[in-house]
């Protein structure tokens, strides 16, 4: 297998570069995960090209077609992306109690709300003056939505304030923002085909609501009542084993309802830290989330090209919706956390403005309808992007002045 | 990203289902390894067909041409397995001090060589009286001569035997064989493409041994001297950090070299061994290995074809080979055992007996020299198989009445 010997050298390469860039970006003081996510843009195929580029025998194994190899890798690359996302949100769900959520739900479906209801707003309102086209403004509204709760999680979790009151307030935030989020896809999606059937839209929010509440409320008392009988399977370290299949399986179910695989994913670890006590599994999940994560943040960066930035239409656009974005969220989840203090409105509103790759779906999709110009998904990646990229020195900053009690009883929690 | 989706859900069928396996098998007092296997072929695309079929979204990103997004899907399954058995190999290796493979050194010399000659002589013999031609006899030989030291090494870890004698035997055994192994192929197909030019076959033998001299002797004392500097990396669990890049780079290093990337992760393993006391990287390492090492088994089982043995000419050339592979190692590594005692003897014999996926390689080189027909490619697939399920329910039988002083002590090494 010459071909998959290739892809372990790049495993290598990815891996190894994440680490240098973080290490490097600890010692200047930054959050490690901005480090990662550049070093993918650096050693990806639009800079030097150490990973991404398909090696001779895989291009040989498809005929010698290169632009298929090169999609053929990118999968391995998205593949394994996923599955270090999809641990990530697990790990920060292990560290999460739904107790502890609750104490916040009324707040967190606040932020959630208005948190989506703004850059949706302000999205629709921009594109249709520049573009007046309302079908073009509904799709770049929704892309403009749904927060990708990971990073922020990354780097709260890196500080240490994870179990803080901003974090579950964001953590329950982006759960209702991911369902509004499909809820508004699946309706303009099928005003874009051509049938916006209610029927089928009313299915869609039923089962995402539904799968919520059984894995939340159904799924916690389940765990709790029968965890312990883990002890007598004969696997070798079975409640590990079954953890992992929760989370494979949760995070499966959730894209199959059309939910983010990584909303499952945090699902499985909020049911399963009711089982934490017992079984440790903070401290077994954690050598499998440093061995994952870090391919989801140099995966993002490979998927950059930074020659986009040269084209001033696309940046003037980009700049547009960058801002947007940004003031969508800090406005709408800020001024839904009032009452909480001025640092913690910011926190919330910073902390939710990371769009990963919901928008980028979202935009895709728009394309494939040929709804969104090549140059709007353009202006949409970069935001996505410079979103991403913004949030964990913002956030650094922001906390940097936070001494509480809370922090140091988390920070000591957060760290396994 | 749906195409990455239907993905998620493969990999949370493969996983549950080799877990769902080894349960049974363990209940049935058989190897889970076997179950993993077995069900890899259930699972698999020649029979369910519940994973290794394209979904329609991926089938759709390769303009819907079928067998290209089979091979793409296939390629992401071949990259999880390998991932899984360099972890088996690294956390072998962590299991294995250079010094107690020094002490079995010239046994474990002798086991390897001669566990080469017999089964490349008799394979040699029987394809040159069969197939009257000695290139394809020569290719058949060398499919006959690597053992996979990773199912052996999987059996012996959840026996708890990995620390015994008869395992520091076959692993030292293993390295050595796959050396020979690369040298014979790197001549035969040098002569299979018309030139056996012997400057690169020269070279080919000095890097891999250079390669297994540097790793063993030098890297371990390396990392014996230096490790304790890790402490002063500011990336949180640095030692893991490093342990992962080590192992990846070592596997990417030995297949560049043409080594299999498992004895490069073995290498990574043994040379971390020196650092073990002080950071416990066995209790790291092992949650990874629990996630990764599945999918190694259950992919080999996918592969697959059951219809294949339906066929009575391959059927009875599968047997002949079979036979003779089992045969060759038995015979051979047996008697270099001679002296150890006839149980010793035979557990050497049969635990070197896996041929795995290196067979597989070698053979599927001399098919796309167009040296090997399709019916002899077919026949070696079928050896690879038998030889590696059959040797689990053996090595078990032969250690069952084992209760010696050595086996309880390793068992509690071995198990982290």
């Amino acid at each position: 297998m010459p071909e998959v010997t290739s892809i372990i050298k790049d495993i290598f390469i990815i891996y190894a570069a994440a680490k240098l860039a973080g290490e490097i970006f600890e010692r200047l003081r930054q959050p490690a995960v901005v480090g990662e996510l550049l070093v993918g843009v650096l050693i990806g195929p639009y800079a030097l090209g150490l990973v991404g580029v398909p090696s001779e025998p895989l291009t040989q194994l498809f005929h010698n077609d290169t632009a298929t190899a090169k999609e053929a890798l990118h999968i391995v690359y998205e593949v394994l992306a996923q599955v270090g996302v999809i641990v990530l949100l697990f790990f920060v769900g292990l560290e999460t109690r739904i107790s502890e959520i609750a104490t916040v739900g009324a707040r967190a479906l606040a932020v959630g709300v208005v948190g989506v209801a703004f850059p949706f707003v302000l999205g629709f309102g921009m594109a249709s003056v520049v573009f007046n086209d309302n079908l073009l403004a509904a799709f770049l509204g929704t892309a403009m939505v749904a927060t990708s709760v990971g990073i922020t999680a990354r780097v709260l979790r890196d500080m240490g304030v994870i179990a803080g009151r901003e974090a579950r307030i964001m953590l329950g935030a982006a759960m209702i923002d991911d369902i509004l989020g499909l809820i508004i896809l699946s309706i303009i999606s099928g005003i874009g085909v051509g049938e916006a059937n209610p029927v089928q839209i009313i299915t869609v929010m039923a089962s995402a609501i539904a799968f919520t509440a059984i894995a939340t409320l159904i799924g916690t008392r389940i765990v709790k009542r029968y965890s312990l009988h883990m002890d007598r399977l004969r696997t070798s370290n079975a409640p590990f084993a079954l953890a992992v299949i929760c989370m494979f399986g949760l995070a499966a179910l959730a894209s199959y309802i059309g939910l983010a695989a990584i909303i499952g994913a945090f699902f499985a670890g909020m049911m399963l830290a009711e089982a934490e006590d017992h079984y440790e599994l903070e401290t077994k999940v954690l050598p499998v989330y440093e061995l994952m994560t870090p391919f989801f943040f140099v995966v993002m960066g490979m998927n950059v090209d930074p020659m986009l930035f040269t084209d001033l239409n696309i940046l003037g656009l980009s700049m547009a919706i960058i801002i947007l974005a940004i003031l969508g969220k800090v406005l709408g989840c800020g001024l839904a956390s009032w009452g909480l203090g001025a640092r913690s409105m910011a926190i919330i509103g910073f902390g939710m403005s990371p769009r990963g790759e919901v928008g980028l779906i979202v935009a895709g999709l728009g394309r494939s309808l040929g709804v969104i110009p090549e140059s709007l998904l353009s202006a949409v990646v970069m935001m996505s992007i410079v979103t991403t990229v913004i949030a964990p020195p913002v956030l650094r900053l922001l906390y940097s002045g936070v001494k509480s009690v809370e922090a140091k009883r988390s920070s000591l929690l957060g760290r396994a």
